[in-house]
């Protein structure tokens, strides 16, 4: 299919407060390599706060997520307000601390964190008209947040407990059981396909992983983003 | 060859004030491919500048290069001053202005720019001992100003007039040359490796091209910089 055009939803530049960069760097490499076009978006909001990344420590600065995901997009972005659900043909979500502390505020209050509206309406929007959405990383928290409550119960995973992680991927499943989603246990050389749903997830930094996991994982999950359009 | 370790010298977190995040990023990945390990490395000093990447336009902010440079290394970055040229084999500089605004002052005063002493102390150490270094897209600037004056000539390329691109190539060429350097025309397609000064270049962004493209370009660039080691 030529003219695929894929959303790629960005929270800011750098795991610890916006969007993981490797994991939306090599989405927009494999969107490519299917022949499609990346259509890079975020929200004009400031993030939940700004980390230094040499040592996790906050800052004491402020900054935008639409401003920073232009870093990693190079300047060609879309406000989500500009954004039609009909001028997109499928959605990945990048994970990145920014998809739990900025799109959800699912990092200091789990389930019961809330989603930001903008960002709720467009997937919602996205999952009632059959176009898929591939939600990477952490990224399936957003995804819980913004179908809790419907009629949608895809299946997700966010990793496994079986394999070396810094996050506690046991925990994470429970919270998005509780929002009404479904999880199984996945490594970063998996996915996790609901076809029915049409949503692809995939672990990727949620477990120790290298670039090259990173790059093969989210290769992965792009490809079956596109065999589900 | 196992263990070899390949320097990232990274000049922030953004093509229009630091370093350029998919070259800087494929870098990482294509020297994991081959089996290398990265050592990303900065500079504890501010940016000239910040820029608003969604307008182009210079926001009243300051930030460090080493802080910004740790978002595209995840946290695991060195200060330049606790790196030892025999602590890696090679050195790869990706592009973005954050070369010729904060490594060196070529983007304001051209081939009379400044360098910073550290800079060109990192790359004369390593090319007096014979490490290779590989500088993509506009980083041979940084090359030139560290080897002006001195007996090393090598031949560079930093893209090609026959080609789209948004700068003035034939620009950038004169003033490589103005400082001893030798150039040559070359299209994102192909890279320039000097043998005998075991440089390379290859010219990634300074081209119109693609994420692809860039994928490509770099990892020639890094294979041809493994097999000078």
């Amino acid at each position: 299919m030529n003219n695929m055009k894929i959303g790629v939803l960005l929270s800011g530049c750098g795991v610890y407060d916006g969007a993981e960069i490797h994991e939306a760097v090599m989405a927009l490499l494999a969107i490519e390599e299917i022949g499609a076009e990346a259509v890079c978006i975020s929200i004009d909001r400031d993030q939940h706060h700004v980390v230094d990344h040499t040592s996790g420590v906050e800052m004491n600065e402020t900054r935008n997520m639409l401003k920073e995901s232009a870093r990693i997009a190079r300047g060609k972005i879309k406000d989500i307000k500009e954004v039609d659900p009909a001028d997109i043909d499928a959605l990945v979500i990048p994970g990145g601390f920014g998809s739990a502390k900025n799109f959800t505020t699912w990092a200091f209050n789990g389930p019961d964190g809330e989603i930001l509206p903008e960002v709720k309406l467009m997937l919602i929007n996205l999952i009632n008209i059959g176009k898929p959405i591939a939600a990477l990383c952490v990224s399936p928290v957003v995804l819980a947040k913004a179908l809790e409550g419907s009629d949608y119960h895809p299946l997700l995973t966010i990793g496994t407990d079986q394999e070396p992680s810094e996050y506690d991927i046991a925990g994470f499943a429970g919270g998005l059981e509780q929002t009404g989603m479904k999880t199984e246990m996945k490594s970063v050389r998996e996915i996790t396909v609901d076809k029915e749903n049409r949503i692809v997830t995939a672990p990727c930094y949620m477990m120790d992983a290298s670039i090259l996991d990173i790059r093969k994982n989210v290769r992965s999950a792009i490809e079956a983003l596109r065999d589900l359009v």
